[in-house]
């Protein structure tokens, strides 16, 4: 659901946020002035080769190092699958001919971003990493159920939406604990 | 961790967002700007009467109804108790004098924007509802089990940091799922 109408006025062109602001009619009919964000999509990447899973230790300028997966925003006008392409090949000079759209999660809020997961199978390394000045990209590789399991789980994993699509069920243990606090 | 530093200049005002820029040193010695938002805290809050949870079937204007917790945004100075409180009544003309925070969830990528949550116990009725021209609120209730298992896993609840902490266990299904769906 785009949650930005197509007649609000771009009131702000960032470096990779764009602000929105429309007037939005209210439930007794006055308007108020409503705000979103537009930005890039984000494009991630799981390149394999068989059943082994490559992902990254990533470190960037003023953050802690973490495991994520290789890919990053899309450029104006780019399609997901060409950032895609281009990213993993910047990132760990890998190439695949066989692609497949894993997931799109849309963040929820005040929001127009769109995130796309891809899994590049049968991947062949074609050159070396091509980083820019703001990446130091470590390859590593796990099989796929560890990566599923361990890597996933991996407190420093950057990526919350599949995280959280992998670890979804009912926690009695979690949930004995804030129900106890909730009482007091 | 701030992901804003202190000599960054706001760039844009918004409604809800601000946005900053500053100049960021890569790893190479050169310069970007780099770009963060900084928006109001978001503070939620349970009330309770014994183990009785009161929450809320709200409708927003250009959104779909969802069930949510009573709460909004803090003002420019406001102490997150205290939007807490004003919330509280404005919405469901619930007082307490027994507060507890739950949980501060601070929401990662580049922001600065905070999520707090709060227990208000032994709730008493003061008032009516009073609300504003952009809600429209139902008042709801459950114990405390049935809440934190089927109000939380309801697909329309909308606080997902909260859902993400009681749905946490490793899913065998999905993982199973996603396992087949990447090997192709």
């Amino acid at each position: 659901m785009s949650r930005i109408p197509a007649h609000a006025e771009r009131v702000f062109k960032g470096v990779i946020f764009d602000v929105y602001q429309w007037e939005q009619e209210m439930f007794d009919g006055s308007t108020e002035t409503f705000e979103g964000l537009k930005r890039p999509n984000t494009v991630l990447v799981i390149p394999m080769i068989g059943d082994k899973v490559y992902y990254s230790l990533q470190e960037q300028p003023a953050h802690k190092p973490f495991l994520s997966l290789f890919g990053g925003r899309g450029d104006e006008g780019e399609e997901p699958i060409e950032t895609a392409k281009r990213e993993l090949l910047e990132e760990s000079g890998l190439e695949s001919d066989d692609w497949y759209e894993l997931r799109k999660y849309s963040i929820p809020g005040k929001f127009e971003w769109d995130v796309y997961y891809y899994v590049a199978r049968n991947c062949r390394k074609t050159s070396e990493q091509n980083l820019d000045s703001g990446e130091k990209i470590e390859i590593r590789e796990a099989d796929l159920d560890s990566f599923l399991s361990e890597i996933v789980a991996d407190p420093s994993f950057r990526e919350l939406s599949f995280k959280s699509e992998v670890f979804s069920v009912f926690n009695p243990d979690v949930v004995a604990k804030l129900r106890d606090e909730m009482l007091g």
